[in-house]
């Protein structure tokens, strides 16, 4: 069982077989032009070492959240970002909303904390419970852990419930580690991020990967308002840990008002006609989501495990999420991508569940 | 104060000054044709997330070095696999030939053990006296960490002294982490290196960055016979760190075989030419080195930050070896590059030395 979906590369080696990655919710639209024109007309940045203090990358993040320079920091991909957060963060205890992305409990476990997990329910569509999230809130919590929109679920949280369960958890002394990585395929995008209410026990993490197709680069950042955790993160890390194309490439994507334009048309059409062909398909059920890809649950008691060998047989590759925390082997996750592949996959899940 | 060398952004930034980067040991012949060639060809690479498994690009480092596909660990640069190594052997009391980088004693720190220092004595050229550090390893240490060759000395210890000193350690329960990120510009390569001994208590590392000229990069590699620690490492670290243009370059680049031997040529001709107009000129100590940079003492009086901020306003800018432990403010290291513009930077030195 993987962790993560997207293994084409053992795929391939053991069996031979190139398929249609959808166990990866990476944008259809692929690489900018741009960027590949830029990083083609700048390869010499490889002949330096990066600058050690990131200032320009971090400048053109700064500027598109509308933040300070000294609100950010950058990283080898999101996954950094995590490790550098619970490293030096070193919660004692932590909630943990799941079923989420199993990074969060990797990068908390090397700081041997203890795990508590607030359970998304199947009754409530995985829909957050706020308030009965805030009863089980203690104070002996130290952080909370939000991934929004939610990975697998594709669930999202407004702003201003978060805003409200911000201020609560501040009261209590909680922190919340806030992972914004899907943002960009909400509806409205980066306006409905927590970032505008400035709260200093809510660390946001953000990556490039997935809405600029560069999971390849590895690029990722993170926004706080606590300064004291800022200096320590920056005072006991890697140096040099991004290369010299992601932080061109930062430069470069922010400002590429066309791509992201297009993009955003591009998800808000998919996500709405992915979830209506698979309700159509009988057999099995998707949850509503509000981003690039969407949790479905095989119902004709099909186990997961023969879905997805079928759906590789038929050239797609899905994402078991049967080891997600609280679920089974009746769930798997769909990427959504261009209308063209994705009519070709409605039709082999059409044809694997049958 | 810098940590480091090469800190060339801040320079250009507070001073708008553009210089002859010698603080930084890179190759001069910059990015190998091959090299540029496939990147622009193979851009779409970055659509994809790395091979989680890196079993490529592993089959590529392990060849090269005559090892198996077990013994590799990649990294995000040297510096990630000297986090890990850190981060698993969790040694209790280390002993650091000193001086040397600096990196080494920030990874170890992040662990919290105890480090004491060996030192290199400037009476004895900074030639390692290895029947005194002999005497010193007592079996209290769990760690002694080598650079070979050492950065800023220059110097290097032959493979043969090596693996008697890594069978002495190996008797008291020592471990050895024995970084040879430089050990390609010394005459004869890496058929200098102790990996052919196959020491389980012995870590190498090794980098890419510097002969290849691709510090922006980030890619560096440990080799391991210590399947535990092996296994250790490789459970306990963040997914995708090396990225897919790191991992695309290491197969390209050692299977270069032209850039490398042109490389080699280069290094063994200008070492030698480097140092001997280094000790023509007056008022100044080279220390003979084994590899692409040299160490340098004033002996005017004057003190190392007139002399680099003098070098700075002549267009050169070297590193200032103040802050190597041991070494005082009469030192400088620096790159030796090409002929055309080490005569340049001699020529300087000599200017700022009047």
């Amino acid at each position: 069982m993987e962790l993560h979906g997207g293994n084409i590369y053992k795929l391939k080696r053991e069996k031979g077989l190139e398929v249609l990655d959808y166990s990866a919710n990476i944008n259809p639209m692929g690489l900018s032009d741009r960027l590949k024109e830029e990083i083609g007309k700048n390869l010499s940045v490889l002949e330096k070492y990066p600058d050690p203090d990131y200032l320009e990358m971090k400048e053109a993040i700064a500027k598109h959240n509308k933040v300070e320079v000294e609100n950010i920091i950058v990283g080898n991909g999101a996954t950094e970002i995590m490790f550098l957060y619970a490293k030096n963060l070193k919660p004692k205890k932590v909630l943990i909303i799941s079923p989420t992305f199993a990074e969060y409990e990797r990068a908390l476990k090397t700081v041997n904390c203890e795990i508590d997990y607030f359970q998304l329910k199947e009754e409530e569509d995985f829909i957050l419970n706020i308030p009965k999230l805030k009863k089980t809130l203690e104070d002996s919590y130290d952080l909370l852990v939000v991934c929004n929109p939610n990975n697998p679920t594709g669930k999202f949280i407004d702003k201003v419930i978060l805003d409200d369960l911000a201020l609560t958890c501040k009261d209590k002394g909680i922190s919340i580690l806030l992972d914004e990585a899907f943002i960009e395929f909400v509806d409205g995008s980066m306006d409905r991020s927590l970032v505008e209410y400035k709260h200093k026990n809510v660390f946001i993490v953000r990556a490039l990967t997935k809405f600029f197709a560069i999971p390849g680069l590895r690029l990722g950042y993170g926004i706080t308002f606590d300064e004291e955790l800022k200096g320590k993160i920056e005072g006991n890390r890697e140096p040099w840990s991004v290369n010299a194309i992601a932080e061109l490439a930062t430069k470069v994507l922010l400002e590429d008002s066309e791509y992201i334009k297009k993009s955003e048309m591009w998800i808000k059409e998919e996500k709405k006609f992915m979830y209506h062909e698979l309700e159509k398909i009988k057999g099995i059920k998707p949850y509503i989501t509000e981003t690039n890809f969407i949790l479905v649950k095989l119902m004709t008691g099909m186990k997961v495990d023969e879905f997805r060998k079928k759906m590789i047989t038929l050239g797609v590759l899905v994402r078991d999420a049967s080891n997600f925390n609280y679920l089974d082997d009746k769930y798997f996750r769909l990427a959504i991508k261009d209308r063209i592949n994705n009519i070709k996959v409605l039709r082999c899940v059409e044809d694997a569940i049958k």
